[in-house]
């Protein structure tokens, strides 16, 4: 007799109900579904590692414990704001590369004597705001106090949030020009009184990190008294410590016991110094008080003229250091002090381990790592190559989009008249521009050749390589190669290809080219190509597209007084989208009307703001460059029948075949001469800076 | 010497312009996309046309105005209330089928004795508003005046509008029995007033007919007068005119000539009846005060006893007036007197191209006809074989879904006891279930063969076709063919599949058998299948599910209190979708565990409520059922490697061989019988109706 069995709980499964996933895990926590079926992965890469993760943390300190529940590694990365605005443009470039190696945040550091809390290229805050808004990096600012009335904190503080900076490092400060340090009744006096005032302030907005000592600090009366003031600190309402430098892993690892034994229990990353120079050493071993080591004095004294034999014995002593802590199982986070500098920093990372050279992007566009666009999931294709401009353009809107581009309707995007803000200046010269885009344009075929010599590589005909052009400061995307013979050769004929992409068809979303989102999905794009051309080509294209209805076009001019389309005004068409496992479908790219309007006036303007003012004004390469700007229509194509091919450049060969009035096709600097009528660009605005 | 060509504005692609796409309309207008760049078709079928129009208008005399703009033909049919609730349970199986021809809308006639406005099952509200919202048929309401107070005839308008009714026809109503007219100095004398009283009340909220009369209305002092009343009607508001019946298209048409004299200029929409037997032509033509011509009863009267020959003779006559309405140049719409049934307008319709029988699918599931539900664009999966139900558990909802599901831990599915409504009721008897689901039931595999002969066609061991299950009251679905043979298999193995659909990838949209939305489209599903199964197949299954990553679960117990997933509770997975030319991807249908929740308690509910009822309260039949319900847990399965084919079969086969305790699979009447301890159901209500 069988009996009734009663059926209460879950039996012999308990492991499998670990699966549940958490809530607000969307989009990109995608990329842990499959590792987390697997177990957890202890050693070395973690993919996404600082832009992703299961569930999506915005709060740094969160994001720091859940990889200690995991037992995960990670790198962090210090920088100091620089002294000009060129150098400034040139550490966004170095965030950049640095992001691809996936650290889980940066820090950049507060210069008292620098107004580090002004508006200027140069401040703390703008190179901490443009590294988390611009660059995709979860940024940590450091703030001390010492001498500042609370007024001016409680102000930048607010400055600091509004930008989108959640987690402060809070420090004293070292008196100005060695003074000795005064005690102030009415002030700050340690950076537990800034720690109190930022909770007391703010509540829990802010992630606050302060500094631990593995030397004790240099003021402090003992090692242990320094211990206690450490854990104060941390009492006030501190979340994590980073510790100052230090030379030998066995210091640190004493001081984290020493720490624990005091009661301190938050997460305490080291501090590395990866040595990079004789002069910077001895530098900051003067700011900090620290003795070297003599068997490191031993070997650097000797090479102190060879900075990459020093920075190379860097690297090697880094490396060992880190992985003694790594190997005292205490360790799983390593905060590196870079000095601004890329090749150390990222070659101690690559013999670590924690450098993710072949991240998994976790959407076809770089999100940035402000909390308020942590939802941010679908973005115009039409920024692609401009995505600082987008994030710029699009600061203030209250909230994005989720799921789906919708109101697009709704939100207006910021006026692009401000094309020399650092963060989206390119980092070339007038001069270098000059080599790549022309000395000197007599007609438009020269134009024409410089973008067919962006893409195909060649060198221009001063014999200079073109790096860049007006729409794109970087190097074509690996996707455009698919694309690139047939794109150079429209080039030539004066169609001018400023964005494009391949169709794609259920390819892995792991592909290293096309893919994007966490393994085991399918990615597709709809082909889409934008480009410049004249009106004869425009209305040749316009003749052949009668026999393409499944091609969605928007043609437009510079004034929008012309505006032909054949798609609904408020309805995005998606043209990139994936398909993954236990989620609704992804659709991070769209071309939709309302934006292309928007989008036209800036890739208009910069043929006028980057080109056009790298000549002088009543040059005839001015004028080439002016009439193109007039004259000329952007255009838009997309191919709704991805699975089919790609008809773009078939339509584009049939249109230069079909040409009606091909004698007219290019425009020539005789021609422009003669027309002394010509009404004159009226811009006055000022060279490029 | 060229000339600088101003560029002012298009030039010589006006026609193109035209190809700019209206607002608000989004999902179902795509499908005219297409045909909007070839020109608009004034013949025949107009697919979708009842439910999809670009853009979507939800009035109707929009709807009308539309075809008129684009000189497209369509029809509409009129209900009377039946007198019974089977009646009302087979009206709606009719509604059903009269939908798929594509009718513009239907209408309810008022019954002022039948408790019209009541909620009884066969009271013409409740007639109306089930059409519309569970039907998907636009449907508009007779509303009669006479003898009504305006507090009645006010909220009989507010109950129509609580319900989504948007049309009413204004009608005067005839004096009861026979009655002379009575003029009533302080209400409704005629349909005028009624026309007045509704705009003054409810604005421009409700569209309004009015009855016109070709052969002049019985009580009118002269054809002319009556001409001028219906101006009168139609300047007090009416937007449009349906006609009385006639017997030739010369009196509809010089009727109209009249009206169009008399400065009506609103759409005039010809009554059509279909004689469909002796005594109903009779009651008509006395209700309405007509005359038969004679050459009409010279036919007629010696067929009088044979209901088909009059029936296919009143095909024949009003296929060939509806011909010469249409050949006049003067007529796009055909209003049908159905009188209920369905054959006669069908053929009439066929005969007249008007009938859409390959009607492509907007959506993967039946819209409603609601406006309030115009936007609907997703739903889950789980209801698919009960959309009925889905739309009467979420009728209270303020918005739905667009674009995404998004919100669905948001609203709350309405209670599901309501399991007798007689909406979501099923036409079959008791009996009829009987025969079909056994008689008697000896162990769990007698009702495995129920499933399996479900789905395999083949006679029950009784003999008798299984044409329904509880949870699915029509024929199966044609994708469920093509996983028919292994459903079968598995059904009679005791995984008993209630939901399925195979993997799609990348079909066309206008594929017969899974296709939907406009053409040029790519639609794709993922794998998916729901059963009850035992609770040894179901540990079985997790054991395997470790080897199937790619494959999302989860797993019910009729309580609740087991609930077993891998996937995100707030994220729903996208199981349908599709990718069409202009337009963002839609997902309408997707798998969630907060639904699937609610579904659950329906799905459970459903062994009790529609099977265990057919039986004794004490019989071993209800006993087994009721333990499948005790013991059984629902699982879903949905295999996210939809380019890759379908793994659900291979798991479940697996899960067959490697079952952990293979002889407590089946569970026979004879164990049920020794275990007198077995907690009873408790189930107290009475049997099924």
């Amino acid at each position: 007799m069988a009996e009734i069995q009663e059926v209460n709980g879950p039996v012999g499964f308990s492991d499998l109900k670990a699966l549940q996933f958490d809530k607000n895990t969307w989009p990109r926590d995608l990329t842990r579904q499959s590792s987390s079926t697997s177990g957890v992965s202890s050693e070395g890469c973690t993919p996404l590692a600082s832009r992703s993760s299961s569930p999506v943390f915005t709060r740094l300190i969160d994001k720091i414990n859940q990889r200690i529940a995991l037992n995960e590694r990670w790198f962090s990365i210090e920088f100091f704001p620089p002294r000009t605005a060129n150098g400034a443009v040139n550490l966004l470039s170095r965030f950049d590369k640095f992001l691809e190696g996936g650290p889980l945040f940066c820090d950049v550091t507060w210069h008292p004597a620098g107004n580090p809390e002004g508006d200027s290229a140069t401040s703390s805050l703008t190179i901490a705001s443009s590294a988390l808004n611009y660059c995709g990096l979860d940024t940590m600012l450091h703030l001390t106090c010492a001498r500042q009335t609370k007024e001016k904190i409680r102000n930048t503080l607010r400055r600091a949030k509004d930008l989108g900076i959640k987690s402060v490092l809070a420090l004293r400060g070292d008196a100005p020009d060695g003074d000795e340090w005064t005690f102030n009744s009415d002030g700050f006096n340690y950076a537990t009184d800034l720690v109190k005032f930022i909770r007391q302030e703010f509540g829990d907005f802010f992630v606050i990190c302060v500094a631990g000592y593995p030397h004790g600090h240099p003021e402090a009366e003992s090692f242990e008294q320094d211990i206690l003031h450490l854990k104060q600190k941390v009492d006030a309402g501190a979340d994590f410590i980073i510790t100052q430098l230090f030379f030998q892993a066995s210091t640190f690892l004493k001081f984290l016991s020493a720490c624990r034994k005091a009661g301190i229990t938050v997460p305490i990353i080291p501090g590395i110094l990866p040595i990079q120079g004789y002069h910077s050493l001895k530098n900051l071993v003067k700011l900090s008080g620290l003795q070297v080591p003599k068997d490191i004095i031993d070997v650097v004294e000797p090479i102190k003229d060879n900075d990459e034999a020093i920075r190379n014995y860097g690297i090697h002593l880094s490396t060992q250091i880190c992985r003694e802590l790594f190997d005292s199982g205490r360790v799983l986070g390593l905060h590196f002090y870079t000095l601004n500098r890329e090749i150390a920093t990222r070659e101690i990372a690559k013999n670590l381990g924690l450098w993710c050279n072949e991240l998994q992007r976790p959407l076809p566009w770089k999100p940035t790592a402000n909390h308020t666009r942590v939802k941010e999931d679908v973005r115009p294709i039409f920024w692609a190559t401009r995505p600082k401009s987008y994030v710029y353009r699009t600061q203030d809107w209250d909230e994005f989009p989720n799921g789906r581009w919708g109101n697009s309707n709704s939100p207006a995007f910021g006026e692009m008249k401000d094309y020399y803000l650092f963060y989206l200046r390119s980092n070339a010269t007038k001069d270098q521009m000059i080599k790549q885009w022309g000395e000197e344009l007599t007609c438009e075929q020269d134009v024409f050749d410089v973008f067919s010599c962006y893409l195909s590589g060649e060198p221009n005909r001063y014999g200079n390589k073109v790096t860049r052009i007006p729409w794109n400061d970087d190097e074509i995307a690996p996707e455009t190669q698919r694309l690139c013979k047939n794109l150079v050769e429209l080039n030539k004929q004066g169609i001018l290809t400023i964005n494009s992409q391949p169709n794609v068809n259920g390819e892995d979303s792991t592909d290293p080219v096309v893919g994007w989102g966490p393994p085991g999905g399918f990615v597709y794009q709809k082909a889409y190509l934008e480009f410049f051309t004249s009106r004869d080509n425009m209305e040749a294209l316009l003749e052949v597209l009668r026999d393409y209805p499944q091609v969605n076009f928007h043609i437009i001019n510079h004034t929008g007084t012309e505006n032909i389309r054949n798609s609904d005004e408020f309805k995005p068409i998606a043209v990139t989208w994936g398909v993954f496992p236990g989620a609704e479908i992804i659709q991070p790219t769209v071309v939709d009307t309302i934006s292309f309007q928007y989008w036209k006036d800036e890739a208009f303007g910069l043929w006028k703001e980057k080109w056009a003012k790298i000549y002088p004004e009543m040059s005839a390469s001015r004028q080439i460059i002016n009439h193109i700007h007039d004259t000329y229509y952007l255009i838009n194509l997309v191919d709704n029948h991805y699975p089919k091919g790609n008809v773009i450049f078939e339509i584009l060969q049939k249109m230069l075949k079909s040409k009606a009035n091909p004698k007219r096709s290019i425009f020539s600097i005789d021609e422009l001469d003669s027309a002394k009528k010509m009404k004159m660009d009226e811009e006055k605005n000022g060279d490029v800076e």
